[in-house]
């Protein structure tokens, strides 16, 4: 069973890897882009066969190691 | 309107950031995690009003900057 867990940073929360992207982006022809945000992707492949319970064990990996909660704020899904 | 681009390592191509976090993962209680593979979201906020042509400009800039094709994969997806 597959567990992504997304991490962003919160809203509110400066994101210069993004503000960069947008500028890139401008200067590459494309003025229609607004607001750039980045964050991570992590794909877990895991042994539990539960939805349920390979949901809440992402969402414990990401409160301990994937995300920083104090400016990160994380989704956990689950894929077939 | 919000594309969402996941650009993520092809599949074959050495993740060792992934490897680093299942590693991790082991190392804190977690037997239970098998592969690990690391990517990227950007969330753009395009002043398009059309979902289809959001989608195509997202996966341009996709292709033009936010992933570099020969190691890594993207998919676009429309937010609300």
């Amino acid at each position: 069973m597959k567990a992504i867990v997304t991490v962003m940073l919160k809203t509110g929360v400066l994101d210069p890897q993004g503000k960069a992207i947008g500028h890139a982006l401008h200067g590459l022809g494309f003025p229609q882009v607004g607001e750039v945000r980045v964050g991570k992707v992590i794909e877990l492949e895991l042994a539990e066969t539960d939805p349920e319970a390979a949901k809440t064990a992402g969402a414990e990996m990401a409160r301990k190691l994937l995300a920083n909660t104090v400016i990160e704020s994380f989704k956990v899904e689950i894929a077939a």
